[in-house]
């Protein structure tokens, strides 16, 4: 009974995530899911790639966040369309919340849409949101482990993003052991070290997500 | 539909929740729930308390994790007794995991038991375990903002422990805000600062957990 219903609400999402995949390839958007931890600086990198982007890019952002609007007052300030979506103690975006959101924004036609989803290593694996791309976010405070502990994540990634990599001096981080997990799970997945207080690894991300072929990656 | 599922599946865990409550409470047992984002350093915190309590406590370990048996493996090399519940996907552990696993753990009257449940700031909030205490695990470098925005896990909590007090000069983090946020949520939670590289604040959080009353906290 409960494996039926999880199969008609993913079945549901599924229908609503390609409608939204449609309407962003008609557009020659670009849109990217981007999934971590709490804390592990999703709002940050975003921020950051808003600046390194400069003229080169339009951004649009769906800030998602079980309560608050924190994230979205801080992409505001930088004058860029935003949209706060609380899911009210869920755990992750959907596609129907992706759906709504992107009627309400000021959204240009080949633009980059960044989609935080909450901050979570695990449910939002499983909703398809319609994106382009599925970024993932580890930073190296929450240690090397992560790929094996949470393993969906990591294996669904397009990229993963290493990101305070200012703090490895001080932690016990064995970044042969990371990179050998994400392989173990993902062999294509892109990998680039970040730092948002130094810069470090910005502007190699802002290449990468300009040149890369959304319709190369999911089809 | 959906609701109505939820109610049910949180209506049959509660029953079996109580049923572990009492079973603690008859032998005395002290049991902990241990929820935090993915690499917030529940493990290191069990592995430093185990070390500090020495003959102060008998203490057994409920490892939770999506996959892997890494975090298991940490706690048996000090020979108390653990067990690793993997739920294969799921994003919290539930009352049911819990009977099962203390049947085969070799229990002492009057232990001390903790459960490290999924990393994860959103889900295990929603599913009581039958435990006597609820601690949540903060670490620094996931910042000061994270009671504003993952409110039922600070609402719930009987302690929060902040750990990773070392990389505070390295980090911006702003502990009024944060303090703040808490007892915004939640007026009696205990709040203890610690490091597990440097030890500090573990042997309070040792004394608090060896002098707490249970049936104090939870009735």
């Amino acid at each position: 009974m409960e494996v039926k219903v999880m199969k008609n609400i993913l079945h549901a999402n599924q229908k609503l995530a390609e409608e939204n995949r449609d309407f962003f390839q008609s557009k020659g958007i670009k849109s990217v899911n981007i999934m971590a931890s709490p804390g592990s600086g999703k709002t940050s990198v975003i921020l950051k790639l808003i600046e390194t982007f400069g003229e080169r890019a339009h951004v649009a952002v769906i800030e998602g966040d079980i309560a608050s609007s924190i994230d979205a007052e801080k992409i505001e300030k930088l004058g860029n369309p935003v949209i706060q979506i609380n899911t009210g103690g869920g755990c992750h975006l959907d596609a129907n919340m992706i759906k709504s959101a992107v009627e309400s924004l000021d959204l240009k036609d080949g633009a980059i849409l960044f989609i935080e989803n909450v901050g979570n290593l695990v449910c939002p694996s499983s909703f398809d949101l319609g994106e382009g791309i599925k970024m993932v976010i580890a930073s190296v405070p929450e240690g090397h482990d992560k790929p094996y502990k949470y393993t969906s994540m990591f294996e669904a990634a397009d990229i993963v993003v290493l990101n305070k990599m200012d703090l490895m001096p001080y932690i016990d981080f064995d970044r042969d052991s990371f990179y050998k997990g994400i392989r173990a799970l993902n062999e294509k997945a892109e990998i680039i070290e970040t730092c948002c207080t130094t810069g470090e690894g910005i502007e190699k991300l802002a290449q990468w997500l300009l040149t890369t072929q959304v319709s190369h990656i999911r089809s």
